[in-house]
């Protein structure tokens, strides 16, 4: 959910208890940066022969580069994790409320790092630099479309790696993410034990389950839905926007409470006139969903959407149907912090995670009525909790 | 949901402890019978020249016609609530469990009549009456598409009134009903107070909220975005089986808990190489939702689905938007028996609607795994509490 998402949201529905986002000349002032990886191999046995993710970072790395945190982002985020580009931007990263001068995760300690992934759903937004679908093959000339690899969550981690080998740092005082973020978390966790030394998994999960397999296909069905779809094949004709638009409605219901989804809409009315009376009219909160969804769709990819869709589906920790074999491979201390209300990655599903990993595990639940989306807004209730989790030996 | 889909959903998730469903020489043998109002008035003042609806009963009237229950049905459902219409059918009506001779509602003391809803989804089901956009128009001759008016819960109620009234009955003992049909049973309850002595409402709810209307949108975008749909006129074409069919999967998967989607679907690998090596490959778990959606779709209409969501979403209790001074008019004893764990029309809408009408109101919670479901499948749990307030003074 990006910025601009949050700006409607909170434009229309006065949720003045928000805690993000407020304003101050001390603001982290941001610059995206560009890494490039070739020959890439994915996990299915491909090779994209260039691979470019942005990434951004926060605070300043230690002589001996023992203190980098990476963050990872959720599936329709980026890297822009904390911070403004500038001082008017209107708001700024995602986890600003904990990432920061003397915030739980501390840029005056840390060497804070937030990179976006392969096939980042905001193809087209000028701040996210990604490689995906809609990318140009060098083979070609052409935008890949379907020709693109499937790729996974390891995939992501494994781009992410190449970008921390490259700054030579050997291993990450964390990695920290959200949601599809939190996958990544812990993958970096069984895939690369040696290299992370926390692992934190915020409104996470550690396998995709069959109900949460079905669950994602629908955020898949109206793009593939979608008469301009054209298989993938649209980058010269018009773009499935209805479908795309269709998806993004649907990803941000499914990330809401329906406390918050209500409050935000303070004045439904059950019976409506036009609703009564016009099969074909909308209701004003189905509107309000398409519109914010629409305010989106032009720096998305429908492609890259699909491509999330499917790394989401195919995660299990360790990427080989066998969550106990590889999670007895984390030798990090680990973190889950589920949203209690979440009705999409709900808590069980964290829960199961840490029960695996034992002794090593801490578990709090975040506590809110947003549901799924407490993970980005309810996380400074969390401040505390991270911070020691964070110091521990 | 019915019959066909539960056997599928049967063979393929082994769920041995589903209580309904066991063949009984002593199964009731039931028939469909037909009703027909003219010139019916709608709630937004439309007219609609020739109403047929079906219906079952089940049991004997008695004397004075003060045995009667009405049993209203849930959105894929319809008035085949108990017994068979031959020894060889697979499987007996929804509510077998609980509606039958010594059962919960005991046909050997009441006269248990269900009817088919306006616009039932199943138009093509030769065991259902119904009338709605696939019907023909006797002005016109043909199909009456989209322009068939909007019609609402409550117009289901004055269809259901009219053929209470053609049968001389004064009083209902009891209107009952699950889901979509919690909204007619006490929708009867707040419009003819004085014809209604209990209402049961089963998973259900007293008001569609923003959260209710915008997931109920979802139902509807796919058959929408079909361009075999062509704005609902499709009776001479192709219909929009594929809408229908990823509409009906949605139904499906929000009737159901993560924990039985899941048991349903053990065999469900998260790494599959089909899935993971090419993006247009569907997962099994998906494939098994689209084919029992698919094994539907021959008998049901896309337009009486889109009908029926709009009449859901425009319930409110009294159908005025004033909640608390509707249910003030219900002097009716009611029960209410939400699911536990259903995520669709979770308990707090019941509760809602039990404290808002106080003294007269019991509310218990059905415990079980299928979460919406729970209201047909795990119903025979509840089956003490439904006798004694059935004979409750």
């Amino acid at each position: 959910m990006n910025m601009r998402f949050f700006v409607i949201v909170l434009s229309i529905s006065m949720l003045s208890f928000v805690a993000s986002g407020t304003v101050d000349a001390k603001d982290l002032i941001v610059e995206k940066q560009k890494f490039t990886t070739n020959n890439f191999k994915t996990l299915n046995g491909n090779t994209i022969k260039q691979v470019n993710v942005g990434w951004e970072a926060y605070g300043q790395l230690n002589q001996d580069k023992s203190n980098a945190i990476l963050i990872t982002h959720y599936f329709t985020g980026n890297s822009h994790a904390a911070g403004k580009y500038n001082e008017s931007d209107p708001m700024p990263g995602y986890w600003d409320s904990i990432i920061g001068p003397g915030k739980a995760i501390d840029t005056n300690k840390y060497y804070v790092i937030s990179s976006d992934t392969l096939v980042n759903a905001s193809a087209f937004d000028k701040n996210v630099i990604t490689t995906g679908p809609a990318s140009i093959n060098p083979d070609t000339g052409k935008p890949y479309g379907l020709s693109f690899p499937v790729v996974t969550i390891r995939d992501f981690v494994n781009v992410q790696k190449a970008l921390i080998d490259s700054l030579g740092i050997k291993k990450l005082h964390a990695v920290v993410g959200a949601s599809m973020g939190s996958m990544q978390s812990l993958e970096w966790a069984v895939a690369y034990p040696e290299m992370v030394a926390r692992m934190v998994s915020v409104i996470g999960s550690a396998q995709s389950d069959a109900w949460l397999v079905a669950g994602l296909e629908k955020w898949a069905a109206p793009i593939k839905q979608d008469p301009n779809w054209n298989k993938g094949d649209y980058y010269n004709e018009n773009a499935p926007k209805r479908g795309l638009q269709l998806s993004l409605a649907s990803i941000t219901q499914d990330a809401m409470h329906p406390a918050i989804f209500n409050a935000s809409n303070p004045k439904h009315q059950t019976i409506n006139d036009k609703a009564l009376n016009d099969i074909t009219a909308n209701f004003p909160v189905v509107d309000w969903l398409y519109g914010a969804a629409n305010a989106r769709v032009n720096t998305m990819d429908a492609n890259h959407v699909l491509y999330l869709v499917r790394a989401s589906q195919l995660f299990i920790a360790g990427h080989n149907n066998d969550l106990v074999g590889s999670l007895a491979k984390v030798t990090a201390k680990t973190l889950f912090l589920p949203a209690t209300n979440d009705l999409l990655l709900y808590p069980a599903m964290s829960k199961k995670a840490h029960d695996l990993l034992g002794e090593q595990s801490q578990y709090h639940e975040i506590n809110g009525m947003w549901g799924h989306l407490d993970g980005i807004f309810s996380i400074k209730s969390k401040a505390e909790i991270l911070t020691s989790f964070l110091e521990s030996q």
